[in-house]
């Protein structure tokens, strides 16, 4: 920071730099660190200077200390240098008091820090430690999309509103409804939320913290409470580990009787805060899709492997139904309609006051039908993501599971060990 | 007649006979007649009284010109004759002029009579035998519950209203709509009513002659009335004969790629308004039973062949579901009933803010649930007529469509090509 504060004076330039996140604040996990240096540019600076100088300066510092520099993109550009082993983003950002004169996500950063490092007490940083392994470890912890969890900064302001890890678990497991509210600055605007966990931002009266949090993983995290308290045991600070084999999962299936494929394809190597809504948007449509054509799902899930494979699970209570369907036509009295529907279906026939024709369904089996929907010139029925889309065209697979499980590698089998039981990770 | 007033007279009792009905009225088809005496007497004999005179009166006549008499039981009991191989009712009823001094559904029959003797032409006659063996031929003639069709006193009011049969047909096929209203006598009180069909009885205002008539032979009727529109045929005055062999209905029920049933069982020889109502309860309640239990059908019928045998169609989309379903638990909120609910289903997991768990289904197969459903212990989920009950407890079979059809009777082959062909009589 030093560095980089003379070389801007050097340069004319009035910068404060800032170390901020959780490693100022003192509550990073071990081998968690994120070294962020917020480097905050007077307001009448333009957003392209900002941009310029902010890759300048972090460029100088790392080069001036002999570290390895990269370019990324967030909401901007920064520059994030490997020095001795530590990776540090160094980010320009706006030098604001207050969130009404908020330029970019970032800006609202350094408030954070300072909210945190002021009103938080060492032993509550502790607390936090505490709070965030036990997130990690139930699957609960992370504001990314693959999770939809708790971020760090919720983390530390359930410590603040609760001070104890403790308190959080005691409270969560037996007080936590939807729409719990917590407002520790008091501005009131708890009203304006609707999401399962309302933390107004003490730096921003007009943001909930927990925006991100789905209703799925606030409900985990008050199951795993409640499992802590009845067996407050320190495995819940531990990875649980897995254990499965072939013959096990499909023994499992068999046990299901259901009807179950994967659908595979790749992913391109981009942020998974882009890549996991595609592939829920695609299995979303899946659903609905089979649902058009009468195959009725008993579950579903997906994930993305670590060789960048994503795999949509569709899990069937029927994998073939009768070649006609119900088709319901015109009311009898509609001569005009009628007239069409009869010569249309020929075997028309009346329902009370309707026509009614057996026609032809389009898929019979699911394998077909799924076949079928991710030819090019079908798919328009389905709403993939731009990239699961461009991907499927190229190459995918569609397996029975239990042709997957049997040819596929320990992770695979670890994730669909996690489909059979969504709950393993909430009690340890 | 003679015979019966001068024997009731030299009793010293004032009766009034009289020949009413389809004879009475001259619309009776060749077959087809209903002879009809009813004997009508004062108002202040108890309906004690009426029944043993009647009952009287009838046998001695029958006696008299050395008939074969039996009695019959409809709302009041009476006397069938069997003279000159004529079947001749002796109907004993009140003399009454209009429905206000009504004391029984008989009675009012000599009103009906009168009125259409009074209001139809000899030409309209003529018209209403057309009209009577063109609702024969469609199939929807005939007011009772098997029909439920048009009556022939209905016929009758049809052809008073429109004249000829060649204008109900016109009417019916351009014009009729759902509810629409005949009220000859302009009594106003169409408004009453809710059915399809609304005809004022002209003898009782605060009755509607259509009242048994259901939407679907309503419906049936205008769609073969535009039918013969199209081609207006002698053969629509023709029954339609059906030619069919199994392997044609196999073949079909091969094309529609069902899981087709019969359940079949005897029914006791009683009037058969009385056994078809029972015969469609179960089929109902069948279908719903199949739903509670997610087999969805696709089609379904029933039918009573000359051998007191009913048989129940159930045609399925699918024959076989996976092993288990999702069951619904309570909100994990609510921290007792989850704990309840989690002991009841170790395998429970949360679907966003509720409990889930996958429960074995009690039935994976169709046939499976309907020889479950048909055990004594369990039939109480089902609604069965009272005799269908019995005849199921001691006895009913359960085959694949394929077995019934290569095992049964050209009547049996006949009714199921009906159900494959619903609108068959309809078009000549």
């Amino acid at each position: 920071m030093n560095i980089i504060s003379n070389y801007a004076k050097s340069k004319d330039i009035q910068i404060t730099c800032k170390l901020v996140g959780s490693v100022a604040k003192k509550t990073s996990l071990v081998g968690k660190a994120d070294i962020d240096i917020f480097m905050a540019f007077p307001l009448d600076y333009s957003e392209e200077d900002l941009k310029k100088y902010g890759l300048e300066f972090g460029k100088y510092c790392i080069d001036t200390v002999g570290g390895i520099s990269e370019k990324r993109y967030a909401s901007h550009p920064y520059i994030t240098g490997l020095i001795n082993g530590f990776e540090i983003d160094f980010v320009p950002c706006y030098n604001i008091n207050d969130t009404t004169y908020l330029k970019s996500a970032v800006d609202r950063t350094i408030l954070h820090t300072n909210y945190i490092q002021s009103h938080m007490t060492s032993d509550e940083t502790d607390e936090v430690l505490l709070l965030k392994k036990f997130m990690t470890c139930v699957n609960t912890y992370g504001a990314n999309y693959k999770v939809s969890g708790f971020s760090g900064y919720l983390c530390e302001l359930l410590i603040l509103k609760y001070h104890t890890f403790e308190n959080v678990i005691e409270n969560a497991a037996n007080k936590w409804k939807n729409q719990l509210k917590i407002d520790l600055e008091n501005y009131g605007t708890c009203n304006n939320y609707h999401d399962a966990l309302i933390v107004i931002d003490p730096v921003d009266k007009n943001r909930n913290v927990a925006a991100a949090l789905s209703i799925q993983k606030f409900s985990e995290f008050i199951v795993a409470s409640r499992n802590y308290l009845k067996n407050p045991s320190i495995n819940y600070f531990q990875d649980k580990t897995i254990t499965t084999t072939p013959s096990e999962l499909v023994k499992l299936f068999k046990q299901r009787g259901s009807y179950c494929y994967v659908l595979s394809c790749n992913v391109p190597d981009v942020p998974s805060d882009v890549i996991y809504p595609q592939v829920n948007k695609t299995l979303k449509s899946l659903e609905k899709v089979s649902g058009i054509y009468d195959f009725s799902l008993l579950e579903s899930g997906y994930y993305i492997d670590s060789s960048n494979v994503a795999h949509i699970i569709l899990e069937y209570d029927v994998a073939s139904l009768s070649n006609v369907k119900i088709h319901h036509g015109p009311l009898i009295y509609d001569s005009k309609n009628s007239d069409n529907f009869r010569n249309k279906y020929p075997n028309a026939y009346i329902h009370n006051n309707k026509w009614i024709s057996l026609s032809n369904r389009k898929y019979i089996t699911v394998e077909d039908m799924i076949k079928n929907i991710l030819l090019e010139e079908n798919m328009s029925i389905l709403k993939l993501g731009k990239n699961i889309k461009e991907e499927v065209l190229k190459d995918y697979s569609f397996e029975k599971m239990e042709v997957f499980i049997n040819n596929t590698n320990d992770e695979n089998l670890n994730n669909i060990f996690l489909y059979l039981h969504p709950n393993y990770r909430l009690e340890h």
